[in-house]
């Protein structure tokens, strides 16, 4: 039988890279996508999209009451979003987001007797946010080894996060590699459809500046 | 200000007594209950009773879709309950229940800035539930600690587990002291209403035997 793996997929670059690495790793591939009620729902559409291409065994997209983390711009719609380089920590982080993602994914990956777990944290998030930094990655995998069944009976459940130390512009050249399509990657905190995006916000700022060091195109329509 | 604690509130005796503790100790409380499909859905009425004697600030409801871990006796309404000692991880179990509930707690706690978060795990859990035992537990303190804006930018997330320790006969005991309402703490798997109990289940077996070895009297009524 072969290894299972849960992905965990937003339906942006990174976590469909990390897809088609876990795939090439020959792993059989589970998706776990979340409906947070974030801004960007397109990131939903785009995540099913992703799934259905790259032909996983089952896609589950899980309803996420995060109302009561009202901090996040990501979640509050009446804040505004953040156009440039963000403070130490930017108003796009949501309070426990990893964590939670990671919680999920373990409980999946326990029930599935799954033995690794890709999340597509890397350099770029590791600047903001907390909860992306290896730090607390080699923390959740001390938790990992002694919260479940699965891994207090001796057996193993990996955290995989192989664009840690990747760049955007590193991760769009692998994702080139892998035929990602682009087009269909979300990246926009305010995207409305998929393959569209403002030009505007952190995100879509990031992303331009990784393809501005790579030779490739990218296949989204920027509205600015 | 006071500080504030997130407490963890599943309507059965540990938990409100968690909550009485973190009221002594002057915090300002904040109640969290989940509802994940369990089979007891008394549980949650009898954590909003608790929730409102006790007076918390607020109390927070969070529905939460568990339905792709259907292993769990208590999740699966298909499986049957226990009814006699379990082996070593009884099918009660529910893949990563606290990592999820504790990372819920956490979002919350950053959210509101609480320095601590309770939750109700004690000796009689430690033997069948691996996210029970102080090994998880110390190492979700440290995956705490790396894990969100709060907690790098230099202050501290307490989880606090003053049951740890604590056989069901000492939890009653000083629940009696603290003038907890027994009728209103549902431990029953398969409670209907709040105050009833099946009598037949593992979770009513260990309250009877907790009560058996105090002078104490509960005011549950089982139908055996």
């Amino acid at each position: 039988m072969k290894e299972r793996a849960v992905v965990l997929l937003s339906g942006g670059l990174d976590s469909a890279l990390c897809l088609a690495i876990a795939k090439i790793n020959n792993y059989e591939c589970y998706a776990l996508t979340f409906d947070y009620g974030q801004r960007h729902k397109a990131e939903i559409e785009a995540a099913k999209n992703i799934a259905k291409q790259q032909d996983v065994v089952e896609h589950k997209i899980v309803p996420l009451d995060l109302s009561f983390l009202s901090d996040s711009a990501l979640i509050n719609h009446d804040m505004d979003l953040p156009t440039e380089d963000a403070p130490q920590i930017p108003v796009t982080y949501v309070p426990g987001r990893n964590v939670l993602f990671l919680s999920y994914a373990l409980a999946w990956a326990d029930t599935l007797k799954a033995t690794n777990i890709y999340i597509g944290v890397n350099a770029l998030d590791r600047a903001g946010y907390p909860d992306c930094r290896s730090e607390f990655i080699e923390a959740f995998r001390d938790t990992i080894d002694v919260a479940t069944k699965t891994t207090t009976q001796g057996k193993k459940i990996r955290l995989q996060t192989p664009l840690i130390d990747k760049s955007k512009a590193q991760i769009i050249k692998i994702a080139s590699a892998f035929n990602i399509d682009f087009a269909n990657c979300v990246s926009c905190y305010s995207a409305e459809t998929v393959g569209t995006a403002c030009g505007e916000c952190d995100s879509c700022r990031l992303r331009q500046e990784g393809f501005a060091e790579t030779e490739l195109k990218d296949k989204i329509r920027y509205e600015r």
